[in-house]
């Protein structure tokens, strides 16, 4: 059934990830967005001459899929709001239970594994979904919008998504730390930090293809302790020092031992 | 004089910067690699139909540039065995200070920063040179070096190329110990990770338009005490929690503060 005709879709939610979606499931021939819901009606003010928008639970309208692209601490409340029952609700958390989706729904996760800016156009192919819902039929109609929008999708269950979560930080968050640590201390020294760039970005290539163990190089994985010696003098924050230290700890760790 | 005929180098060592940095000379029609000398001759077998191969220091050519490609360790030494005087004699090291090399010679630094793989390609246009000499024109010739094979370069002193090494340290080696990690943490849980690989794209073409600062995102920055905490318990191992601590105090100390 999913299959032959358009899905209808509701977005509940006027977010970074919400707004993501609504514009790539508006591209889609596939989907259809009947409705776009935000509790706080200005927010989706803008997008008014291409979607039905809303701020009354009440007047939500039909659809097979039901989207929470709200804050973690709002799906629970949101679900339960929800005037009706036995329809697919799926949430977009990283971090939030399956199970905290009020039980009167079909209760789904579609949670797109990747960070979005708000005025930069995301290409989808590079989304990946983790997909989880309790009933087969769900899953497969969840793996069709996934599709729908050429992105790929994977059945992912709460413990192993909330674990992507957490790894997410930090191969997103913390790396973007490190990165601005790189900008903070080429600045003390008048240095440009585009000139740091091509390295960052070849550094993130090189794991597409070799795996992080064996992309490994420096001063710590080689022991240089001269070098190591050097770098922590010349860091002028204790806290950056700290960093330095720990991270060279974690990699002599990695690499004194077996490959994984 | 440097502009109007090909620029004679001989290349000394026999690594990765070496081999790169040779592959991408021999490309140049500007450029001619008169010859490649290792103290071991093995390793440059495979290129000796290629360029004249030599273990011999007595038996260097004459160059318009002898390019120290070895060792930190090594720089120093080779540079003193080195049986000439007054010919323009380059270093590649990111920490090595340019007095180091011999003061018989136009000394100078040619260091590419960007990490290079063994048996990946490398489009210089990506590597920018830092380049350092003591004399005008020999600063011009480096220039004009990085010109010929498409990378850019830019003066850099001493004490700017070894915070800029450091710089490396944080957004290469450290960035990719965290891609371990999420590596590591995603392996526990069987989760493939691949699918992480389209993120750490992102974070890393991110920063090439948006600065750091501006980047960040996440429960470190929005100061989320529950999903810090969630996964503080998510964490096994006592290291990981450790690096998670101090990145997330890192983050809060930057967005704490007026930005850059």
């Amino acid at each position: 059934m999913y299959f032959c005709s358009m899905i209808k879709i509701v977005i509940l939610g006027a977010g970074n990830v919400a707004t993501h979606l609504f514009k790539a499931f508006n591209k889609s021939d596939k989907l259809s967005v009947n409705q776009w819901y935000n509790r706080n009606i200005k927010s989706l003010q803008s997008f008014k001459n291409e979607v039905d928008i809303c701020d009354d639970l009440a007047l939500l309208k039909a659809a097979d899929i039901y989207i929470l692209a709200v804050s973690d601490d709002a799906v629970q409340e949101l679900s339960q709001a929800l005037p009706f029952e036995n329809k697919l609700v799926a949430h977009t958390s990283g971090s939030v239970n399956i199970h905290d989706l009020d039980k009167k729904h079909r209760r789904a996760v579609f949670y797109p594994l990747q960070t979005f800016s708000k005025n930069v156009e995301m290409d989808f192919k590079n989304v990946p979904f983790c997909i989880e819902a309790l009933e087969k039929n769900d899953l497969s109609l969840l793996k069709t919008l996934a599709d729908s929008i050429g992105s790929p999708s994977q059945k992912i269950n709460t413990e192993q998504r909330q674990t992507l979560h957490l790894a997410a930080v930090f191969v997103n968050n913390f790396t973007n730390q490190l990165y601005r640590i790189g900008h903070e201390i080429s600045d003390v020294k008048n240095v440009n930090f585009d000139i740091l760039k091509p390295l960052i970005l070849e550094t993130a290539k090189k794991v597409q293809t070799v795996s992080p163990f064996n992309a490994q190089t420096g001063p710590a994985k080689r022991r240089d302790k001269k070098t190591i010696k050097k770098h922590l003098k010349l860091l002028e924050s204790d806290l950056h020092k700290d960093i330095y230290k720990l991270l060279t700890e974690s990699i002599q760790k990695t690499h004194g031992r077996k490959k994984l």
